[in-house]
């Protein structure tokens, strides 16, 4: 019977089979002493005999659980038995046991197989998991329907720039920038509340540390609302949830980037403040005049609120009409609308939707757009479709701000960007 | 303060506000009963007054809670007031309120955000929701990691046909089949157990009631395995699991289609046979030799379980090796490999994977591939690869037999086939 690193523990003076990885060999005079790693962490093997076997080698190990205090855990396995399930070979493109900070993000995306087996590396996405499931169990004890849209979108429903085309039989369809339609429908349907966390596509050419041309979007819709209020509410909820359980059952994964997650308490002090007055903090700040909110502005405006209350997050609303899509719910010049910036980064973007049909109807011409084009879309508010906002969370985005990333590349598993195709 | 349908017995002759559909509308002599319809549920107005309100408009409606033994639920509400927050235009393709059996499929399909309001039709996604809840609630009481891979693929891992090409800037890439290379990578990464709850895409020309051209994948893959039947072990766990949680939380959507779940105790007795036994049991029943399992062989062979073990799930393993992909596990000319078998529809497929590097590089030429073709994949085997192996279930198969929907195509939201390509 196979035990976990985790559990050696309980079988002191006992003989155990553990199955993992050979992390590290130390030789220490006739010693060997092997850092072995499984999925629930890494203990000590000891053996006198010469060892054969390469790094990362995977192996089945017997032997006898003794306390230690030296080792780390404080027990080890005396060595009776190494069978190797599968060796590695010797060339590997770097150590698997060192720092990934040593090894240059290029070189740890093109070699993904391998460097998502150092446990710094792969402890982001053990919380990006949880972040997910965290997210998800918000939002299901708020009365919220999980929905699986469709990322392949044909007619002129997402408009714009930025698609990716797809081949599809005789004729060609979009890759989903966003489930917006979808998420809309379902809300119009009678689930009101609806969630998805599903793959997005912007064939942005941007080369920055914030983009990736694929990513995983964590997208809410709830009906009968009033204006966006509800919804930075809803999201306010979410994050001090998901920092809740952050703090509760990811420490190990904090740790290993020297990452801290802010105070959840504080998340009820994030401050709202508007475009208009967000430019003029940043303006202030900076000694320069900002008309819009870029990257710079972001960094400036999570500094202020850092300052003014303890919390690098921030809720901006009112954005101006001519800045958000036909579908943004209107407020005189401004809209019903809001960002969430978190460690400098915008992490959300969301409001209310247009429902009313006339007014839906009203929008089109103003942005180049025909009904008929909308199709389906607009059957949504022909037949009544309940007031409404949603918002969306970049998955990527959050787990980099959250442990502290440099790219957010780093945060995707397999990430694609305009060159980056594999592996 | 809005008070959900569901919970009007709860304020039996004080006054509510309840917001959602105007479902049904009978006028009675004077006397307007309305069947009105929120997220929770559905429940009765009263009033005298004269309406003037289209059905599926969405609605603010205030009055007295009252109980009305002949009122579904035994409470309705005296209607004092009525805002018509979204009025619905009055030609509905077709009647919301009635059984979808009398549309037929294309118009449903056709006009989705109209079908979805159907409270039958909605509950499928009510179903499935809770489908993907319940198979990540097993899997990560298992210590299984949730992961979401790219559905980008560059380079030739994805061999074969059925494949949808994407424009990607200057090259093309294809959409991912499955996760497969993908999840294998995380088990050898250290993870070692993942699943996966995304979209998968297969330019399959079909067009039969089984097939979409876009699915949502339920995937496992799981390390230090002997062979396949850890996996069907897994996998009979999962269904029992999902199975119990339906007959506990999901009774109203089952009752709502007439469907009834298998007895999970049941699930403990779902017989494993082999590919030789399957036809040779297949073609005793029906009286002509079958040379592999069909469509039509599928049926037999679960009236064939429900008959003998009085649960119609079969599982099939030991399938020849030309009938599975090159990573499968060889046993003699047969493999570790599995199907399984609902209600006569095949919504698994499974195995252990060749995990040896040695064994992989033996393997590619028989099927026609290089070890340069498959890249980074390759690199997964040659730095050490625990034995492991995983399986996928479709949620649109599996929604569609457990509710006895005719088409897999009523279990997808938005479905994808060769012709249709919107809503």
């Amino acid at each position: 019977m196979r035990v976990l690193a985790k559990d050696i523990k309980d079988y002191a003076g006992k003989e155990v089979t553990v199955q993992g990885w050979i992390h590290r060999i130390r030789d220490l005079g006739g010693v060997n002493f092997i850092v072995f790693r499984d999925r629930s962490g890494r203990i000590q093997l000891v053996t006198n005999d010469e060892l054969d076997v390469t790094l990362e080698s995977v192996v089945s190990v017997t032997g006898t659980v003794q306390a230690n205090e030296k080792a780390p855990g404080g027990y080890e396995i005396q060595m009776s038995n190494m069978d190797v399930l599968a060796p590695a070979a010797a060339d590997l493109p770097f150590p698997v046991n060192q720092d990934p900070e040593k090894i240059g993000l290029e070189t740890i995306l093109d070699n993904r197989a391998i460097s998502l087996r150092n446990p710094k590396i792969l402890s982001i996405f053990r919380l990006q998991a949880d972040i997910m499931r965290y997210f998800g169990e918000y939002l299901r004890a708020q009365d919220f329907t999980e929905i699986k849209s469709t990322k392949l979108v044909g007619g002129a429903t997402e408009g714009g720039t930025n698609l990716f085309r797809v081949e599809y039989f005789d004729t060609s369809v979009c890759l989903a920038q966003s489930p917006q339609v979808y998420k809309q429908t379902m809300v119009s349907s009678g689930l009101e509340r609806v969630f998805e966390i599903s793959h997005a596509y912007r064939a942005e050419k941007h080369e920055t540390s914030r983009h990736i041309n694929e990513y995983v979007s964590m997208d809410v819709e709830m009906g009968f609302i009033e204006d966006e209020m509800e919804l930075i509410e809803l999201e306010r909820g979410a994050m001090k949830y998901i920092f809740t359980k952050i703090k509760e059952n990811n420490q190990r994964e904090l740790d290993d980037w020297g990452a801290t997650v802010p105070d959840p308490e504080l998340c009820d002090k994030i401050p709202v403040i508007s475009h208009e007055q967000c430019k003029k903090i940043v303006s202030e700040r900076v000694g320069k005049r900002f008309f819009e909110i870029n990257p710079e502005a972001e960094v400036v405006i999570s500094e202020w609120a850092m300052e003014e209350y303890g919390i690098d997050l921030v809720f901006i609303n009112e954005f101006p009409r001519k800045k958000r899509p036909f579908y943004t719910y209107p407020k005189g010049l401004k809209t019903m609308s809001f960002d969430l910036v978190f460690r400098g980064l915008e992490i959300t973007t969301g409001g209310r939707r247009i429902n009313e049909y006339r007014m839906f109807q009203e929008a089109l011409p103003k942005f180049g757009l025909t009904e008929e084009e909308l199709g389906a879309y607009a059957s949504i508010f022909k037949y009544g479709c309940p007031p409404h906002g949603g918002f969306a969370i970049g998955l990527e985005r959050l787990t980099q701000k959250i442990l502290g990333l440099n790219n957010v590349k780093e945060a995707s598993l397999f990430p694609r960007d305009r060159k980056r195709i594999t592996p």
